[in-house]
C-alpha cells in the first residue's frame, strides 16, 4: 500500500501517514485521566510542559534542533518581512511577530514541528484594519493579536480543541495538498526573480508567473533551480543506510551523510549567500537579495487600548478620529472572532499533519493563545502555525520544540546584530528551500485506495482541494468539513432498513422492518414511514413488526413519528408491534405511545402476540376496511393518499 | 398525554399533532414509486394535481372553501396593504401579490391550509432594494419575485425539498410558538388602536405597545377585545356534539352550530363592519378602519429586465443611473439566494405544521416557485406561505386548496369593484381574527414529555424559540436545525463503546471493545483509540478484540485509524483482532490493513486464534518490550506518551 511505504516515514510530511499518529485528549477527559497521562512527570514538567524536552536533551538533539531552528529562522526572516508588508505594516513588525511564538510554543506546545509566527492568511486578514495611516495600523494589528489570543484561550477553556476530530483524512489531504500548491506557486515568483503582479491567490500567482515568464531573471532562475536540484539530491543522502557491521570510517561517513541531508537547507542558504557576497564584493548584483532589515528589538509594553485615525486616511474625513478600546473593537469587528478561528483551524491542521503521539488539542490551543497574548506585548500582529515553516522545520530534522527558541534567538539576533549579514541571502535560494519542502506535501497516493473502496469520500477531499485553491484555504477547509458532515447527517436521515415478510410457525404472516442503524432520529422519521407504507402496499394489510434490536437511541420526534405510524396503521386495522427495544428506547416509546404500545422482547413473545392478534381478527384474515369520512363532520377531509386507494 | 388529546384534532393548528401526519416523497423516490403513489389518477390529475380536488367537490365543500377563502381574503386585503408599505412599495402592490399565489397553489399545491401571498419577512427583505425612488422600487421587487421563483424551481429540480426532514419536532414547536407570539404582538397594536412605534421585531413591538398603552383608543380596544371573546366563544360551538340518535331539528341545529363556528371570522368581520358603517352614516368614526384601496387590476406583462435609478434617490449621485439586467442582478445581490431560502423555509414549516398525509415537498416547492414566477407577471413582489393566514384558513375550515382561488377572486374583486365596501372593516376586528387564530399555536404542552424522557431535545426547541423572538424567525429556525444536527454529529463522534475483559475457555484473557453504533466514521476515530488506550492501561497488555458485529459502515479515515491503532499495539506486541465485520467493512479494512488484518467471524474462530496467538507468545504471558529509538537515527524522536511509560 502506497500510504504505508517505508520511506514516507522519513523526511516527508506525509499527512496521510502521520495523520492519526497522535493522541487526542477528547472533551470527556477527566482530571483523573489527565493525571494518568501525566504520570511520571515532575511538578515543573506539569506546569510548563516544555521542560520535559530537557530530559535526555543530549548534544545530538541540540545540534539537530539548532540546525532546524536556524534553517527556520532563515526562512522566517524574509517571510516575516514579506508578510508584514502584506499586512500593511512596516517590515520589522514581521520580525517582531516571529520570535515570541517559538519561545512560548517551546514551553507549552506538544508538536516539535509546529512553528508559530506570521502567516500569509492572517497577514491578509490583518491588512483589513491597517489602512488608516499613522500609528493606527500597528496599534490595531497588535490589539487584534491580543484579542485573538484571548478568544483562543476561551476556546481552550470551552474544550473546543476536540473540533479537530471533525477533519477527516481526505479533507486533511485536500487541504495540505492545496496549501502546498499555493505556497509553491507563491515561491515560484521569487525563484525565477519575477517581481510585481497582483493578488496572493493561487490563480493570480500562477497567472503572474506565466505572464511575466519573459521577465524572469536568468541568474535567479539558475540559482533557484540548481538549489532545488541540490536540495533534492542532498535529501536522498538520507536513504544511504549504514549497515550495522560497518567499519568505523563507514559509520562516520554515514553520520556525515545524515548531517548533510539534515542541514541541507542551511547549507544551501549559506553557500548561495557566499556566492552573492562574492559577486557583491566585485560590485555585481546578479541575484535579488533579501535586503537590509531595520535593526532594534521591540519594547516590552501593554498592547495599545486606544489609537488615533489620522485625518484623510482611509474612510475617515478631514479631522483625526480618536478611538478608545470600544472604538477599536468596533473597528476590528468580526475579525476578533474570525482571526482566531482561522488561526486554530490552520494550527490544528498542521499539528494533525505533523503531530506524533501525544498531541493534546487543548494544550495546542493554550500554546497558540499565549503565543498571541505574549506576542502582543512585543508588538506582534496575529500569529499561528505556519505550514511552510513547519515543513522546513520537519525537513531539517527538528527533534523538540526547543528548535523554536533557537529560531526566536536568531530573529532577535537578526534584529539586533546580524542584520547586515542577512542582506546577502538570495531570495531564490530561500524559495528553493520552501519549494523542495512542500512539493512532497501534495498527496495523490490517497486517491487510489479511496477510489477502490470508498468513492464518496473523494468528494470532501476534492471539495477541500478545489475550493482551497480557488477561494482560499480557510473556506476550502470549512467546505470540506461541512461536506463530510452532510454525509453523516444523510446517513442518519436515510438509515439502512431491511424489509422482509416473515411468518410464525402457525402461518401468520407479518412484515418485519429492521433498521440496521443504531440511531432513529428526527431526519429518519419520514423515511421509515415511507418504507413502511410501501411495504404494506406491496405485501397487504398484515401486522407490521418494527425490529428495534439494533437501535440504541430514539429521539422524541422519531417516537412521535412511530405513534403517528401506529395511528395510520390502526385505521387500516394493522397492528404495529415493537420488537426488542432497549430500556432507554422503551422508556421513550412508552412515554409517547402510552398504553397503546404493543411490545415484545423475544421471538416467543412475538409469536404468541401475533397468534393472539390473528385469532382476535378472525384467523389471520385481515379485511380492508374502507375509510369513510362523514362529509359534514368538522374533521379533516380525507387526505389524498386515502382517496387514491 | 396532552399532545394526543382528541380536541386538538379539531380547530387548532397543533403542529405537534399534525407535524408528522404527511407523507414525504424523499429524494430516493423513483419514477416507479411516483407512478405508484399516483395510481388511480387521471391524466389531467397527474399534470395538474389540483384538478383532483374537484372529485367529489360537493356543495358543502364549496361552502366551506368559500367561507374560508373569503375570510382569508378579508385578512389578506389589509395585510397586503400593510406589507406593501413595509416593502417600500405603493399599497396596491400588496394586493397584486395576493391573488396569483392562491390560484397557482390551488392547481399545484398539496396542503389545503397553505395560503401563498405577501408576508412580513419577505416584505422586509424586499424593502432593501426599493429605496432608490421612481419606478426602480417596484421593478426591482418584481424582478426579485421572478428570480426567487427561478431559484425555487432549481431547488425543486435538485430535490432539496427533502430538507424538511431536518426540522425536528421541538424545532417546529419552537418556531411556530415564536411565530405565534410575533404575529400576536404585531396585531396587538391594531387591536388597541395604537399607531406609530418603530421596528417590526417582537421586542420593539411589545415595547411600543407598553409605552403607548395610554394612547390606546377605547373604541378600538373594546371592539377588538369583544371580537376576540366572541370568536373564542363561537369556536367552542364546535365542541357541541350532535348525538347520532338526535331528532332532525337537533341535527339541523348541530349543523348551524358548526357553520357558525366555521364562519366565525367572516361573521365577526361582517358585523363589526356594519357597526363601523352605522357610525359612519351618523358621521362618527370611532374605529380605525381599513381605509380606501386603490382600484384597478394589474396588467399582465413580462417582469422588468431594466430600470432607472432616478437622480438623488438612495446611494446614487446627481444623475439617473440606467440599470440593465446584469445591473439589477448586482443590485439584488445575495437577496436572489436569500429570499428563496427564507421563503422555502417558511413554506416548509407551514406545510409541516398544517399538512395532512400526502404532502410532497418537491411539489410544494414547484407550487411556490410558480406562484412567484407567475406572480411576477402580475407585478407581485416575492411571496411565500403566510403562517397567520394559513392559520385563519385552517380555523375557517377550509377543505381544499381551491379556497385560494376564492381568495384570489376576492382580491381581484376588491381591486376592481369592492374597494369602497372594504373601507369600513375595523382594523381591530381583523386583528382579533388573527390573534384568536394564533394563540393556540403557542405550544407549551410538549415541554413536559420532553423534560421527562429526552431533556437534551429541549435545547434545539429553546434555541429556535428564543432566537426566533430575538433575531428573527429565519435565523431562529436555522439555529435550531443546526443545534439538532450538532447532536447528530456529536453522537457519530462519540459512539457508545462497551469495553469488557473476557476470557477463552482455556483462560486466555482479552479486551473486548464493542461499538454499540452502526457507523464508525472519521469523527469517532480518536475516541475509539482513546478508549482502547485506556483499556490497555487498565487491563494490561492482553489481546484486543474489536467487535464489529453491530457496525455497518466504516469510512476510510476510520479504517486508517484502526490501522494506526494496530501499529501502535504491535509495538507493544498486542494483537488486534477484528471480529465479525460485515462484507463492506471487511473490504475496506482489507484494503487499508492488507495482510496484517487478524480477522474472525465467530466465537469459535476467535477462541482458536487467541489460543494460537497465546501459544506463539509463550503461554498467554505478554512481556512489555521497551521501545528504544536510536538517537542518531533519522527517524522520529520518541513521542511523549512513550517517554512517560
Amino acid at each position: 500500500l502506497v500510504v504505508a511505504k517505508s520511506d514516507s516515514e522519513e523526511y516527508v510530511p506525509k499527512s496521510i501517514f502521520y495523520y492519526l499518529n497522535y493522541r487526542n485528549t477528547a472533551p470527556t477527559t477527566t482530571a483523573a485521566q489527565y493525571v494518568t497521562t501525566n504520570m511520571g512527570l515532575s511538578r515543573l514538567e506539569r506546569v510548563i510542559p516544555g521542560t520535559r524536552w530537557l530530559r535526555g536533551y543530549t548534544g545530538q538533539f541540540v545540534v539537530a534542533d539548532l540546525i532546524a531552528g536556524i534553517t527556520v529562522g532563515l526562512t522566517v526572516l524574509p517571510q516575516g518581512l514579506a508578510y508584514a508588508t502584506l499586512a500593511g505594516l512596516e517590515p520589522q513588525y514581521g520580525l517582531y511577530s516571529a520570535f515570541v511564538g517559538g519561545v512560548v510554543y517551546a514551553l507549552l506546545g506538544g508538536c516539535r514541528e509546529v512553528t508559530i509566527g506570521p502567516t500569509a492568511l492572517l497577514s491578509l486578514m490583518t491588512s483589513r484594519h491597517t489602512g488608516y495611516g499613522g500609528e493606527s495600523g500597528p496599534q490595531l494589528a497588535i490589539l487584534l493579536c491580543f484579542l485573538s489570543g484571548v478568544v483562543e484561550l476561551l476556546m481552550a477553556v470551552l474544550r473546543l480543541g476536540a473540533l479537530v476530530d471533525l477533519i477527516s483524512l481526505p479533507v486533511t489531504v485536500g487541504f495540505t495538498s492545496a496549501t502546498a500548491l499555493i505556497i509553491g506557486a507563491s515561491q515560484l515568483k521569487a525563484l525565477l526573480g519575477i517581481r510585481g503582479g497582483s493578488g496572493s491567490g493561487f490563480a493570480s500567482t500562477v497567472r503572474t508567473v506565466v505572464e511575466k515568464m519573459p521577465e524572469a531573471r536568468v541568474a535567479d532562475s539558475v540559482l533557484g533551480i540548481v538549489s532545488i536540484i541540490v536540495l533534492l539530491a542532498m535529501r536522498k543522502l538520507k536513504d544511504i543506510k549504514t549497515p550495522p557491521e560497518a567499519t568505523k570510517g563507514r559509520r562516520i561517513l554515514g553520520f556525515v551523510f545524515w548531517l548533510t541531508a539534515t542541514a541541507r537547507n542551511a547549507l544551501v542558504v549559506l553557500v548561495t549567500s557566499f556566492v552573492a557576497f562574492y559577486y557583491d564584493q566585485r560590485g555585481e548584483r546578479p541575484f535579488i537579495l533579501t535586503g537590509t532589515v531595520k535593526s532594534g528589538i521591540p519594547d516590552f509594553q501593554l498592547p495599545p487600548f486606544s489609537t488615533v485615525l489620522p485625518a484623510g486616511g482611509g474612510i475617515n474625513g478631514t479631522s483625526p478620529v480618536q478611538l478608545g478600546f470600544i472604538g477599536m473593537i468596533e473597528e476590528l469587528g468580526a475579525s476578533i472572532a474570525l482571526v482566531p478561528i482561522i488561526a486554530v483551524l490552520g494550527n490544528v491542521a498542521i499539528s494533525k499533519a505533523f503531530g506524533g503521539s501525544g498531541i493534546n488539542p487543548t494544550r495546542e490551543l493554550v500554546a497558540l493563545s499565549l503565543s498571541n497574548i505574549c506576542g502582543s506585548f512585543f508588538s506582534s500582529f496575529p500569529v499561528t502555525g505556519s505550514f511552510s515553516r513547519s515543513a522546513v522545520n520537519h525537513a531539517s530534522g527538528v527533534k523538540t520544540p526547543i528548535g523554536g527558541i533557537y529560531t526566536g534567538a536568531l530573529v532577535l539576533l537578526a534584529l539586533g546584530v546580524l542584520t547586515p549579514y542577512f542582506q546577502y541571502i538570495p531570495k531564490a535560494a530561500l524559495s528553493a528551500v520552501i519549494i523542495s519542502a512542500v512539493i512532497f506535501m501534495i498527496e495523490y497516493e490517497v486517491i487510489r485506495p479511496l477510489w477502490r473502496c470508498s468513492k464518496r469520500e473523494l468528494i470532501p477531499g476534492a471539495v477541500t482541494f478545489v475550493l482551497s485553491l480557488i477561494v482560499g484555504v480557510e473556506l476550502g477547509l470549512l467546505a470540506g468539513v461541512l461536506t463530510d458532515l452532510a454525509f453523516v447527517v444523510y446517513r442518519t436521515a436515510r438509515p439502512l432498513l431491511t424489509v422482509s415478510v416473515a411468518g410464525t410457525s402457525l402461518g401468520t404472516q407479518y412484515i418485519l422492518i429492521r433498521p440496521n442503524h443504531s440511531l432513529i432520529y428526527f431526519p429518519a422519521v419520514e423515511w421509515v414511514r415511507n418504507v413502511t407504507s410501501k411495504a404494506i402496499k406491496q405485501h397487504g394489510n398484515i401486522p407490521v413488526v418494527f425490529d428495534c434490536r439494533l437501535v440504541n437511541e430514539f429521539d422524541y420526534t422519531a417516537a412521535t413519528g412511530l405513534q403517528m405510524l401506529r395511528k395510520e396503521l390502526e385505521k387500516k386495522k394493522i397492528p404495529l408491534i415493537v420488537y426488542g427495544s432497549s430500556s432507554e428506547v422503551r422508556k421513550l416509546l412508552q412515554e409517547t405511545l402510552k398504553s397503546s404500545l404493543l411490545e415484545v422482547t423475544n421471538d416467543d413473545e412475538l409469536e404468541a402476540l401475533l397468534q393472539e392478534l390473528s385469532a382476535a381478527d378472525g384467523g389471520g384474515k385481515h379485511e380492508l376496511r374502507e375509510v369513510v369520512t362523514p362529509l359534514l363532520s368538522p374533521d379533516r377531509a380525507p387526505p389524498i393518499a386515502e382517496i387514491e386507494e
